[in-house]
């Protein structure tokens, strides 16, 4: 029987378990990728680990979210992140450099290599063939420690892919097509795995925006095959030796197929607050609009914004619209200001910000209140871009920069003929002495730490009896943003967790701290899809810290769910997703933690006498894990 | 008797009193700029005072303070000051064009006219032969309105340079000197005209650094002859019908003259935390270097980065050094793009920011805890860079550049030969699109706002009897940063009174607000030197907003004293200082306010019995000022 490219990949990097769908399997990790604000806990994890070296192939430390540096923190943060990666044999990325996802790609991505990062937007790489996942920072702290990561053996889906781009669609348009037909949620526990026809007409730029916004469907990862095209580009970055030939058996056999034919897509944008609210652009015409942002790691490629150079030359955008910028990285810089379009970019009106995440995290240019901005990122989860009634739809760049001319959405028909697609130049420049490779003799290197950089707490074991109240009850699709906002002022604490931990929940319900406060102990509430999103593990460990014990849910975002363990509370499911109208803020509930089995049923009790089923998909070691009070104590057990 | 510049400029300016050095003169304002940090405030002022369009030859409306938007009140500011302007008459700048001063002297200023701005640094016209002065939001709007601006008749200090500048001595040395000699207190009441024959060997640039950062000597304002240098900048700006020539007559007398050998000036630095703790650059060898900082007001020219791009040309700044770039305008951006100088910056490691501000007021780039940062900018006040501890050095941009590399302090006569003097190109492209001049039809605008801008209040007359509550009593030397903290979250409600008043003496008593919205009315009881430092009108704004009628002390700082004055708060000064002693907080006082005479005595009665006497420094007019409730309100009655 023929194999598909994740599972070939995946028998290749197999250390435990069997490939068969839902199981738990092993991986041996060959890179990580850690970015600046998960990253500070994800490395004092790993030197809380002790084994001193990364045992990867290449581990790479990235700064690209707070490059801000509003107070001392984050430059404290990334004096730490440079000298510890210097100290441990990681690569580092000075602020500046690029982001992560895009500047991976360009300079370290593999075919047929795995690689997590902890930022959920890893599957970037996908676009040329890795098996990219995005991880809690623990866990990147453990493969770079030389750890298996676990995950469920993922159902692949091919997504079959027919015709080619025409007019205005773009790579965007594929995964906005996706999330359309699938939701944030069709896409949890598998991998999407492209191929067919289409797949050559795509550029590698194109296949990166969508493997890396693949994590909006809550996929396990997305991948590509490594082709032709993956060849030419690894060759353009000076990295013809990482190709290898990677695609799909002709009789593979898939879990799913998905048929998109290119020649049928036009340009769509996603609409406020979900990436899978999906429309036509044409169907918003008239709708003003009061800025548009170009950047972020799904769309700061050089063909990205040489397209918008292109669209926006000779043009000027009008002054009621607020159009930002922000380069993937250097090297797009470097081939832009070669061929003479940073001149048309500014003289449009658009601000150039620095090469880094930016506005995509919140970090700096909100919209006006209320304001409508057209952004070709990833998320437009309500408030996260530091307007709380910002309304953000999310696009292509070339839909951006044409809609940024237009000042309001228009029909994409009136638009006149499309930029050409973008190749890359003959002579790409290289950016590679950017980073700071670790020194052979590591024994000079002293790590710097500063006053906000807070070592990692002990947690105690897992009570039998988790006696705590409801202390709040949330809806579906709650995302890691609404537990722990983003934003300047909350993501500088990131290396500490008992400060960062005031804001858990702060945008949802701001006494929650509070009542947690009081209380000592608690329990979450929540729907479907709970913990969706940016992949930050504070969005468990601040829980954690203020002393909740279980999330009570009707079903989990992967990587949450696997935060949630490796911190040691209890991810527990409904049996009866409506027994949630049964409990409610405030309830008492005495829950039999010693009494739980992997899979199995126990009842809930309430103060009132309410009873409550509640599951779980907690393999034994999972179980242990949580019961020993997180992964560092379970791996602390093991080792002693 | 023959004229300095000074005297021409004043002379045809003069609307009343005469040129002797102390007392009042009026004078006709030609150009007004504001930004959008006192801005806001200055165009609520300006629409209070209710005459519809701007009365000056040309008032611009730069946004480039609060450019990183974290959250919708920049934006909203931003947006506010693009329709006020276009509904008033004004050019707008939109945010990430440039910084003001940068901007102006490029497109605006002219030799010969008056400018003032409500920015402490606008005296940069000066070095091309603008009279160019720093003032509160009030006066500008004033100005706008077509008002005078009333100064106490400056002294006028001839600086007469000789020699060349040699080396790496560069203009910012020139004023690092003045400093090192005169310290920040020397040139309070002062006008600092340059000539002598080492003027002409001065760039354009050159001479904007120099008077630009004359305001750290506390003078009323810098010049410089406008000659052939400042034709030939003109021209390339597109701009030679605005020169004039304008040089002090040959028999021209000065109240003080300074000879200053430019050949003699070595690079220097001023130290932490004052501008005249200047030294040799040589003298701190050794000393290691965290951060560097090119930018601000006072050195973004193209001269300034072209030389930084030669200067780090082909080599790498040492990964502990974090080098920042943010140039002044998009026009010095597209000068560097087209001369392909945007590349050696990056491959240097340096971090290219948007144009503004940015790091100079402690908008991004803090250094790291207690880190060294060589910056190019004007002021290096404890706590500035948004790092307490910060150890902030300021320096020439090729000191800067220099240093970078470097990684730590190093005699410059083992730097090598230093870059060539910059000229500009032939072709300089204008940015003059990118300003949004007003329309001609202006009953078409709708100004638009957002809930944190808030207009104007009312204020009543000052009843004849004030009776009210001492509510907060201080010591000596209370500064506006006791009365009105700084930083982002506070700054950000500079638009917003009510908001930004529940922040007044927040950090010295935290009850204080709560006390004044109890009784309604209070008065402040302090020490010596009450309302020392920053200008900021909001420290007078804020209390006159909560309800305080007067405050009592033994002395007042200058700037203060004046707001208080423009917001109708009685500024009271003890008769017997030691009647300080005999007031507590929470006496009932009566103060005959209807009996004040400019420069008489009147007595306190508290409730208990006791009696206090206290005068004043106000003149007639500033009495009326008061008693009509403030500048606005006194303005308006002259109008009706």
């Amino acid at each position: 029987m023929g194999k598909s490219i994740t599972h070939k990949i995946i028998e290749q990097h197999l250390v435990s378990g069997e490939m068969v769908p839902g199981t738990e399997v092993g991986l041996r990790i060959d890179q990580t990728l850690t970015q600046d604000a998960t990253g500070t806990m994800a490395w004092l994890q790993f030197e809380a680990i002790g084994i001193g070296e990364v045992r990867t192939d290449i581990s790479v430390s990235y700064v690209d979210h707070n490059t801000l540096q509003m107070g001392f923190r984050n430059p404290d943060d990334h004096r730490y992140l440079r000298t510890v990666a210097a100290k441990s044999g990681a690569v580092f990325s000075p602020a500046g450099t690029g982001i992560c996802h895009q500047l991976h790609l360009e300079n370290f991505a593999k075919p047929g290599a795995t690689l997590i990062g902890s930022d959920s937007h890893t599957p970037t790489a996908g676009g040329i063939g890795s098996m990219a996942m995005g991880a809690g920072g623990l866990s990147v702290a453990l493969a770079m420690a030389g750890e298996a990561y676990f995950i469920p053996m993922p159902k692949v889906v091919k997504v079959h892919l027919t015709g080619e781009l025409t007019g205005w669609a773009a790579g965007k348009d594929v995964i906005l097509e996706l999330l359309r037909r699938l939701t944030v949620k069709g896409g949890v526990g598998k991998v999407f795995e492209y191929g067919g026809p289409g797949v050559e007409s795509l550029s590698v730029p194109d296949r990166a925006t969508i493997t890396n916004m693949g994590a909006e469907l809550g996929a396990t990862t997305s991948i590509f095959p490594s082709d032709a095209k993956t060849k030419d580009f690894l060759e353009k970055m000076g990295r013809g030796n990482d190709w290898i030939e990677l695609v799909a058996d002709e009789d593979a056999v898939f879990d799913e197929v998905i048929e998109i034919n290119l020649s049928e897509l036009e340009p769509m944008v996603a609409q406020p607050h979900m990436p899978d609210l999906v429309c036509k652009v044409k169907d918003l015409a008239g709708k003003k609009i009061d800025q548009c942002a170009i950047g972020s790691c799904t769309n700061s490629s050089y063909s990205d914004l040489k397209n918008t150079a292109q669209i926006l030359s000779g043009k000027q955008t009008p002054p009621e619209v607020d159009l930002l910028i922000s380069p993937g990285s250097k090297q797009v810089v470097k081939m832009l200001a070669r061929e003479g379009l940073i001149e048309p970019l500014l003289d449009a009106g658009a601000r150039v910000l620095e090469c880094s995440c930016g506005p995509c995290i919140g970090m700096g240019g909100s919209p006006t209140s209320a304001g409508v901005s057209v952004r070709t990122f990833n998320r437009n989860f309500e408030g996260r871009s530091g307007t709380l009634d910002g309304q953000v739809y999310l696009a292509s760049a070339q839909t951006a920069a044409r809609l940024a001319l237009e000042g309001e959405f228009t029909d994409p028909a009136t638009w006149g003929p499309a930029p050409e697609r973008v190749e890359l130049p003959k002579d790409v420049p290289s950016i590679r002495d950017l980073f700071v490779f670790p020194p052979e003799d590591k024994s000079v290197v002293e790590i710097l730490r500063g006053p906000n950089i807070v070592a990692l707490e002990d947690f105690d074991e897992l009570p039998q009896t988790v006696e705590a109240k409801v202390l709040l009850k949330v809806e579906d699709n709650i995302t890691t943003d609404h537990i722990l906002p983003a934003g300047a002022e909350i993501t500088a604490l990131r290396s500490n967790i008992p400060a960062i931990s005031q804001y858990i929940f702060s945008r949802v319900d701001a006494e929650f701290v509070n009542r947690m406060k009081e209380h000592g102990t608690g329990v979450i509430l929540g729907g479907e899809n709970y913990g969706q999103g940016s992949s930050r593990e504070h969005a468990a460990l601040g829980p954690r810290h203020l002393g909740v014990k279980a999330v009570i849910v009707k079903s989990l975002a992967r990587i949450h769910r696997a935060n949630l363990v490796n911190f040691g509370i209890l991810p527990l499911l409904l049996v009866d997703p409506s027994d949630y109208d049964k409990l409610s803020e405030g309830d008492d509930l005495v829950i039999p933690a010693g009494a739980m089995t992997p899979g199995g049923t126990i009842d809930i009790t309430t103060a009132s006498g309410k009873t409550v089923a509640v599951t779980n998909d907690l393999t034994k070691k999972e179980l242990e894990i949580i019961q020993s009070g997180g992964l560092l104590n379970a791996v602390r057990n093991n080792q002693s």
